[in-house]
């Protein structure tokens, strides 16, 4: 049998592009290899016959200055598909790490953890459901020689030929081993790299079009034959912290008196201000989560943190339900889009953690994504906190008869019974499991690097005190470390 | 009757942005001033009283290496308010001008250019029914001296005292004078400037609360009155412009035959690959719009156009109706955000012309509205050519009989069925209606700078020969010029 001629490829191509829209699986494509390659052409020759509605091509260079202000990996989150797209990387993630790698810049310790970082984000993608598809494009040295000789030869291409080009030409023999390292450490069978020989141009592109068609294929028949599981997370996989706080044990009857609370509030604003001059000096980001029953005070709580605070160095983020845009991509995307600039807060009212909360909850996502969720979090802040974030989560806890009490306050004034809604109401049905929900979420994710602070809430004096002292031992704890 | 307390003023802001939030009313305000003169504090007694779900503070410095690469207004244009949002900006949209005139590095005619520019995209946000509020704060010399002091004899803000802040203290006395220009050049009724003097912060506080609250009083009253009505379009403001191709002159019998066809596309194509990397090299953004009816071979021409192209250097943007993102912003914001980096291509696949196209025939935008959009669209391409960019505009032209071969031979071939669904036939029902809108669409913005190609689509051969040869031809002739 003669194998598929191109046309029929790129009918076949572009049929499966349209199914996978259809069905709503995301795709994520990234183009690895040498200088002069042929990336370009091969990824023209890809995206031609599909409908240019389902895709979007993403060219890594050197970050900017905006991306250079986040983790390493906020980039590449930005730029990830939606349910009805294919994202194609022209480079990506791997690029900066092989150019640190081959230049000697990378210890055995940053190597080993980039490469941890760069597993566990395409992990995330892979288990929600986006196909991944890695291609190395592989030239002999001789080919590139040659390559670049013909570059340089016609007068529109020369300029490509920069010095840059050539050194990294010359040092072809290193550039060969590091390769191989990082096929290695992320030829993960869910996630495979796939080697395609470039010496000739024409039959790479048709092994390219075939490899891609038949992981797409090979994702759409098992979602038509209903075998394409969702990976499962296994019990041994769960994380657990057994030094992490407990509901129960939150002191409710703590209280401030009107007098001390105005004394202290003013000193804890001072120390806020004095400290966010500091970080911004030292270009340290603050990431602080707030999370807590309806009508805990969190919104009260947060206007205390920043009543002092320069509006230019924080943003207040309220997380409420995704919109359709948020929706069709991976949901911790919207929230590594909000990470702030390095020397800025960004302060959640609510966050994340709404996945593990109101999600499992009401049943918005599936058992197995929300048992996931508690790693892949730990995940996210532990990039944050590699990259040099201050982490603060809180929890502010209220009980029952408290919130009764502030519902009833919000009811019989007109400027607050806006606040109230019927969903409050259902929600304070549910009241155990949420706190079932919020102690299991506490356990999975007291990380060292992360860990929870629960607000004693009854007393709201209390608890904002409680609040901005948490903040500012734990600011002043990283800016002493350094 | 003693004027209101803050905490009065706070709350009605407070519910006023709740309203304005119900109505759909997208606020923008901006904050310039003097070093020192308070512009954060100020902002932050502002903010602290509203939901912070309802607002995003902007802080504009120096633009960073993307909006380097795209028009002065893009990041401006990037950060306007959706429907449900306020934008808050410190600084803003004047900064750089103002600064540029102050160094004395604006000639008297860039400086016109650009205060034209500013009251459009500012009269255009008032037209779509965006109430904007400038506030600018003054501060005298002295206060300003004494104020630097105070912040450099504190140790955790005395770094804020730069180099710079100090040479702007300098130059006070120049200052003055070219905010006083700023002011009286953009001061329109619509959108008038409120000076603040910020000598006593408290009171400054006081009056911006007000003054904000009586603008959004304003507008929330006229509405629930009904009384606020959409800018209406003078007659006599509709752009004309009577070298303007007709529809009726392009000549549908001009075809080619396919040996030729090959060999000028060969040609064609090589060319318009040198010319990509000529315009890399040289940083030129190229603009190209492509609009027909269905079936008109819109797909076919751009994927001929990009064949050989480099993907690095181009992105195609397939227009379909907005998301609710889009929806909840102005008509332009997408396309303004989609504009090409300075050295690379945008081809849209559909554009902003839908607004007097589709909008107009099926009413999804009101008469007022899509008049209005002639000279909004000319004012948002002549930004564009002033960036420097070359802009190409298609309208490939079928005739109807030519429509309904290519229809039928879609439901004919099951490769090709998905692109023909039943809007198309009800779009050719209206057949004379689009013709009407199209002509009268070409005569209002056929500008010198961005000036039609009616391309001559009944054979696609020809079509996509015509438009190749007018992309290089646009491109050269930039190329030429500089």
């Amino acid at each position: 049998m003669s194998s598929p001629s191109r046309k029929e490829l790129e009918q076949e191509l572009a049929a499966l592009q349209r199914r996978c829209r259809e069905l709503r699986i995301p795709v994520l494509i990234i183009f690895e290899g040498l200088s002069a390659a042929g990336k370009g052409t091969l990824i023209n020759s890809l995206i031609l016959p599909m409908d240019p509605r389902g895709f979007k091509v993403s060219v890594i260079r050197e970050p900017n200055d905006e991306e250079r202000m986040r983790p390493f990996l906020w980039r590449f989150w930005r730029r990830t598909p939606s349910a009805d797209k294919m994202a194609i990387f022209d480079r990506s993630w791997y690029r900066i790490l092989l150019e640190q790698d081959v230049s000697g810049e990378l210890s055995e310790e940053a190597r080993y953890k980039a490469y941890a970082d760069i597993r566990a984000f395409e992990r995330q993608f892979h288990d929600s459901g986006t196909v991944i598809v890695k291609f190395h494009l592989h030239i002999s040295k001789e080919e590139q020689a040659r390559r670049l000789k013909e570059l340089k030869a016609d007068e529109t291409t020369k300029w490509r030929v920069t010095e840059d080009v050539l050194a990294r030409h010359k040092r072809y023999d290193v550039y060969v081993p590091a390769i191989e390292r990082m096929l290695n450490e992320t030829n993960h069978p869910d996630v495979p790299w796939e080697i395609i020989v470039a010496e000739d141009v024409e039959a790479a592109s048709l092994t390219t079009l075939s490899r891609l068609i038949k992981h797409l294929n090979s994702r759409v028949q098992h979602i038509e034959e209903g075998t394409h599981e969702a990976s499962p997370t296994k019990k041994k996989y769960l994380p657990f912290y057994t030094n992490a706080p407990k509901l129960a044990d939150a002191d409710l009857t703590n209280a401030l008196e009107v007098d001390t609370y105005i004394e202290l509030l003013e000193d804890r604003q001072q120390r806020i201000k004095a400290l966010q001059n500091e970080i911004y000096r030292r270009r340290i980001p603050i990431v602080i989560v707030y999370e807590g029953q309806d009508a805990a005070g969190k919104g009260g709580n947060i206007r205390r943190l920043c009543q002092r605070m320069d509006p230019r160095g924080y943003e207040v983020i309220p997380v409420a339900a995704p919109n359709d845009v948020e929706l069709a991509h991976h949901y911790l995307w919207r929230f590594w889009s909000e990470f702030p600039k390095a020397g800025h807060f960004t302060i959640f009212d609510r966050s994340w953690y709404g996945r593990v909360l109101v999600e499992r909850i009401e049943g918005f996502c599936s058992k197995t994504d929300w048992r996931r969720a508690y790693k892949e979090i730990n995940e996210m802040e532990e990039n944050f906190y590699h990259f040099g974030s201050v982490l603060i989560k809180f929890w502010i806890q209220i009980d029952k008869t408290e919130q009764m009490k502030r519902f009833r306050a919000r009811e019989q004034n007109p400027r607050k019974r806006w606040k109230l809604n019927e969903e409050d109401w259902r929600n304070r049905d549910k009241w155990d499991d949420y706190a079932e929900a919020t102690q299991e979420m506490i356990d999975r994710t007291h990380t060292a690097y992360a860990p929870w602070t629960i607000i004693e809430g009854n007393c709201k004096k209390h608890a904002r005190i409680q609040a901005l002292d948490t903040v500012i031992d734990a600011i002043t704890e990283r800016l002493n470390k350094t």
